[in-house]
């Protein structure tokens, strides 16, 4: 039983506290957050104890720690952990600076201890069957993918200030899962970026819109697009083509009903956002990383994965701004 | 070249005015109708005569007959053809009285002249390439077919009053599709018929909604559901559940065009009715009529066929009146 | 919080057991099974004693009885845990006697306590999101409802001799669901079913494929389809017709991942059984039980609901053998 | 009655001979070829005169042309038969040189007589069904634009070699497109393309993947897809995210028939190719060429349309070669 430490008491660290309580091989046994008050009231939901992340971290009682404060802390609290003993699951980002990200790696590669980041996509059963379907050759040679992701709705503008810019805070996502798909990063970033969503995400210096374009070395080609607002909901969608074949992972729904009128054929939405989309996914992952770490696998997302996507992240920021190409080579 | 008499220059008449001018291996000669101004203005639109239709049926230079009169009329037409040498498409159904349509039928084989029923969906294309898989084996063997057959609004209750009743008029397609589908035709009929759509349709002796199951003599079952109005279009689904699996006909709809918003997702309605959806089948109906006369071949929907849908019809109204299943045999 | 005692520590206990603990209104304390040894291993996972129905019924401590147990024993203990004070939520059906259950109604009324029967399907979130559009008035008044309801495989032939036959069974689940959607039971049955999926199901004088039309006082009908066998997995659609459109509940699938070949355009396959496709309706179903309990509101589904459904199937048996409508009035 | 000279008797001078000819408002008067036998043949199965250009431009009896010869030849012919004062429409692309192209614009300006390229896709009454509900403001503003348009499978190189590379000869459709749905030109262009598909294909000094992103100037986006190879068929769909919500047009099936068996549900593939996919669009297209010249109007794509998508196709080829986005006002 992996007796488990929460770093971050917000709403996504609400849902990795039922992840980890309901996992058959995991215990949630303690919980920190900068504002104590969350930290207390999650910890009496679940009985357990309130305290401050150095205590979580030093406690040996404590086998692993997930981490889901904002992300500035990120790396400090990775290299704290990893330094403890601790293998650690980390929220994406790993870092807003690339060069932070980089020197955390190097303190966990010198610590010794595993951490996944928590690309939580990648364990969804969608986009799971896609790339299983991929890697059994269904569609022979991949050549040319296209990710869809758009929010429902734009976050406020005082978090878009604090988020680094939509390519590292929304489309880092997607990166990864360009990554996961094509078994790894590409070599050039194109990107191009607009606020026409709204005007204020303009006026604090970000993009609502952007379309990615990455090339690999050989050959293949990828495009991602993003958007901060569909009325109707996540969109959250990923297609291959391949020499034999396309692939494509569609929408989940809120449910199964159709109805036909003289209006027309009407279907229910997708469904709204990360949190009803991704519930299972959060589950999975979970369950990866006590896995990984119970038969001390590699882990199946790497703080490497971690650092890929933001120096992709980084390059569409850099070509966004620009106007041109960018080689990953030529990144941090 | 076929030279072509057509007897009706009503809806359907024109409909099939098109298909004869359009067929290379055709040519439209002749036109009549009841209503001489009807005749007068389809030959008009194609340059020919408008005749009576016992000239057309008596003239020694056209070749074959297509009747789309009244059906009241329809079982002297095609003996007055096949008398005279003719080979007939006859619009469905053959007879409202199957005794009548019995006798027709002993008249014909003794003309020795073949006559196709226009069982227009035999020809549709989703239902062709339905029928193919089945006969292919791609869900082994046929267990339970399932039709489901809703027209977009009901007709005039003076055109309910004269038509024979749903069984005769509108479900004898479905009865047709029934025994294409199954290969032959089953051995029970129990009906189940209500007026709910339209309190006048039941003043006028018939019903408007209506449930049809089949029985046939190797354990096979089959259900027709038939409404008078579906206010999103014109529904026309066909199933069939296997042994190694279910295929299904859809609807073809107006466009493939959908619409995403905070309301649903919203599709293209079905094409509205018979004349939309089933455009390409009467096409590919009269070329199979030109191709088996051309080739002294057998007729792809035999007079035969039209007798039995009708059987099935007199005995769907014999059991929603008696509320009991009618076998076949017993029946006319 | 409920304390409640689950009587069967079956497939469907074990279902039963990790929603009544997930909840959190609830409280696992008890388990009891035929054979001892299956009670002891659901105790043994959830911690909890494994001990008799009699020492369960009795215990004041208990709040609240699950019967999961086999059908012959439920009309049993129904009334002896509703005599034991006891609100009791029971797996269908209530019994394959009709005479039996409606005595249980007689009995669980003396003794005043809330007895709810677990349709589970009236909890899943799709036939839930139609009921919703239909009370909506969004396809105005009903007129002709279908259910689709496939197995993916027959049950093993000893099951089948016990199980009271097809109607009784299986399409129990459609005769609610049918209640469900149309408010209410209707005025006759008329059912045909044939053994042509196994022989040996025949032999053991049961049907595998069947067709039972229901008829409305005011003129609606409805049409249940059932196959013990769909090898592409458990097909659960419900349809109904009304005057302003059309309702569909489609099939969950196990994935939204489509792939593209010469091959053709394929998608995954319907959730393959109960258990997958119903999960969330047993969560869904437990918690309406709870909440009926705790606020001592009418229970969502009654015991009278289960003798409903229990005297169409008998209708329908009956119905089946004689070729012969059967009134329901005319029933037990 | 318009009569007309068709100018070009390959595949697409036969699929246009049938649209002529099968108007009830234009009459197919005479065929040209640069093989004589070709012209000859297309005139015997119309029975109407096989002619030189020359000819059939002199001739005052000939109210238009249809120019649907060899790329190259396209501006020389547009400019005489606009000179020689009748009314042309000729199929894309202008010219593969934009210079070229201009100039022919002036020449026609000066001629006075009007000009429609064939952007056949515009007739597509699934684009169109599209275009008219963002016209009618359904999705509110637009904001980001998706085509995917990947052909079934590549041409021969030795066509590759003479058909000015992917942009100008396949891509230049999309660009047409995104005018028509964007309502004018974009401000820049960014391409990315790639040889991956057939090397022979890059050995020809063409692509055969791209990705093009287009910029506007109001802060729009849009993304174009291109690959030579989709081998389940011609992919042809189009997307647009808008304030409102999410409009896609999606691909045409062969038919509607879907089978479900224990390998999954597999429904139809896409219509073939652009003779399958938009033979109603080429039929639609003749029609609103004929309305405009009959009725003076406005053609409903200018020659000024097929330049402007030239231009894009000229950006794109440059943009592509040199890694940089190429403003449209720099072009030509």
């Amino acid at each position: 039983m992996l007796k488990v430490g929460l770093l971050g008491a917000g709403r996504i660290g609400h849902v990795h506290a039922r992840a980890i309580s309901a996992h058959p091989g995991s215990a949630l046994v303690a919980v920190s957050d900068a504002i104590t008050e969350n930290a207390e009231k999650l910890a009496a939901e679940y009985g357990i104890a309130a305290r401050s992340s150095d205590e979580i971290i030093a406690d040996a009682d404590i086998d692993a720690v997930l981490i889901a404060t904002s992300t500035d802390t990120h790396s400090d609290l990775i290299e704290a952990s990893t330094a403890a003993g601790k293998p650690v699951l980390c929220e994406k980002p790993v870092d807003l600076s690339l060069e932070r990200a980089v020197a955390c790696q190097a303190a966990v590669h010198k610590a010794g201890k595993p951490v996944m980041i928590g690309f939580n996509r990648r364990f969804d059963p969608n986009f799971g069957a896609m790339k299983a379907a991929l890697d059994a050759g269904e569609i022979g040679k991949p050549e040319l993918l296209s990710i869809t992701s758009f929010d429902p709705a734009p976050p406020p503008v005082s978090y878009i200030k604090v988020s680094g810019g939509l390519f590292r805070d929304m489309m880092i996502h997607d990166f990864d899962m360009a990554n996961f798909m094509m078994g790894g990063a590409p070599d050039t970033v194109t990107a191009v970026g607009r606020s026409i969503v709204d005007p204020e995400i303009g006026a604090a210096g970000d993009v609502d819109t952007a379309v990615v374009t990455l090339t690999y070395a050989d050959g293949r080609l990828a495009v991602i697009k993003n958007s901060r607002r569909a009325v109707y909901g996540y969109d959250q969608r990923v297609e291959l083509l391949g020499s034999d074949g396309l692939l494509q992972a569609q929408n989940m729904l809120e449910n199964t009903v159709v109805k036909s009128t003289a209006a027309g054929v009407t279907g229910a939405k997708p469904t709204y956002f990360f949190l009803e989309r991704y519930m299972p996914a959060y589950t999975a992952e979970w369950d990866a990383f006590v896995s990984a770490v119970t038969n001390e696998a590699a882990m199946p997302v790497s703080l490497g994965d971690g650092v890929d996507a933001l120096r992709m992240a980084e390059a569409a920021t850099r070509s966004a701004k620009d106007g041109m190409p960018v080689r990953l080579a030529d990144v941090g």
